[in-house]
């Protein structure tokens, strides 16, 4: 049981047209996903690679910023303005889903990469799963 | 001249395609917006009115964090994704004009509410143009 | 193990001098605190208390705001400033401190409160078992 | 007159005690830092120098993230923690001492480094005027 999970279900106005298990398991893979990308991009810089890693860090800190935020409206869990948010789950879902793509041609070299690739489309996932279900 | 105009400026590897006046102001109406929501959310707090400013406060902090992400988001001018930034910046016309509609039912009682409201407009109205533009 | 831990152990050009473990424990329990804020600064909103839950709310987005700082300054591994994040861990032992201390007395009323209570004190203690080891 | 400056000056609960220039200048010289830390962080990424920008780029991602943290603080003008909000400064003064006495390193060869330098130094002491008078 997640923290998120947690505050989920000790209150919920008008949730009841959300789906709770997939609203906190969405905020857990945003923040984890935040955190992976912030670490990663801090990792890909410190790799000498003479090609440069400008694009594939600049995908990553748009991730985690488009991340925390999705987290933080999603958080607040009362009172959603569904057009906003599901425009805000679709920006997320693409970030993610390029992120995730970009880590994973370099996971089999970098292991910061695979643990990234990893949670960027863990997190695509979870995005998608509710935006169906919003 | 701002900062972000003089940031654009400086730079432009493959920013041929954006068009810089409309980036800048993008940029500062994000930035100024999201301080206007989060003083205006706390100033709003601070009202004893009996039915209780919920739901205003909670598109504020809302619109506050989109409106980061999407200034962090722009201010990396190189290598766009273009699919993620479209839907963000859509994330962002959304929230702003709800922020805005309801900030101004109260602008001629709280002065808060009416700064907060004219600088919601103004993010939503720049959002659309870098849109169209994009 | 947590994504924070795999991230922290897949890295560490001068990690040398830091505690891995306390690291990215620190790096957890600010993501979590933050979260936790964010959501019961929003179900506090919906609470019809006469006296008006503002300064608790307030004082959960503060430390919503400090954590996630934290939490991406703790992110980038390599090449830290000390100073600067000595005093970012400080003002975050700092608002996690009176966050606890404001939700504690709410604990038994609203379970949100305890929850958020639970998370900002172990934020605080790691915030300052990372301190003492930095 | 700036937007910041506007907010203060519609409300003031308990702001007696806080100079009211001194805090709308440090918000938006934080603001303004913020901005130009991202953008100078993403303008690095693409030169194509030898020896790699990578800590000047992470202190700058640190410095935007302070930064953020500190204007969104520091925007929430009631009912302030004055022992976390001075711990946020002090750690706002360093991380902008370090990002721009970094910059200014670069700042003939790189333009945006001139820009971001200039913003680093405004914030750093925007803060430390704020600590004085706090």
């Amino acid at each position: 049981v997640t923290v998120a999970a947690d505050m989920v279900r000790t209150y919920s106005t008008d949730l009841c047209s959300i789906d709770q298990a997939r609203l906190s398991a969405c905020v857990e893979a945003c923040l984890a996903c935040a955190q992976a990308c912030t670490a990663c991009a801090d990792a890909c810089l410190s790799e000498d690679s003479a090609t440069g890693p400008a694009t594939w860090v600049r995908t990553k800190l748009d991730c985690a910023d488009i991340c925390v935020a999705t987290a933080q409206v999603l958080s607040r869990h009362n009172g959603y303005d569904t057009n906003a948010t599901r425009a805000l789950l679709e920006a997320c879902v693409r970030i993610c889903k390029r992120c995730a793509d970009e880590c994973e041609r370099h996971a089999s070299t970098h292991a910061h990469c695979r643990v990234c690739a990893e949670q960027c489309r863990r997190c695509e996932q979870a995005c998608r799963d509710l935006l169906i279900h919003l």
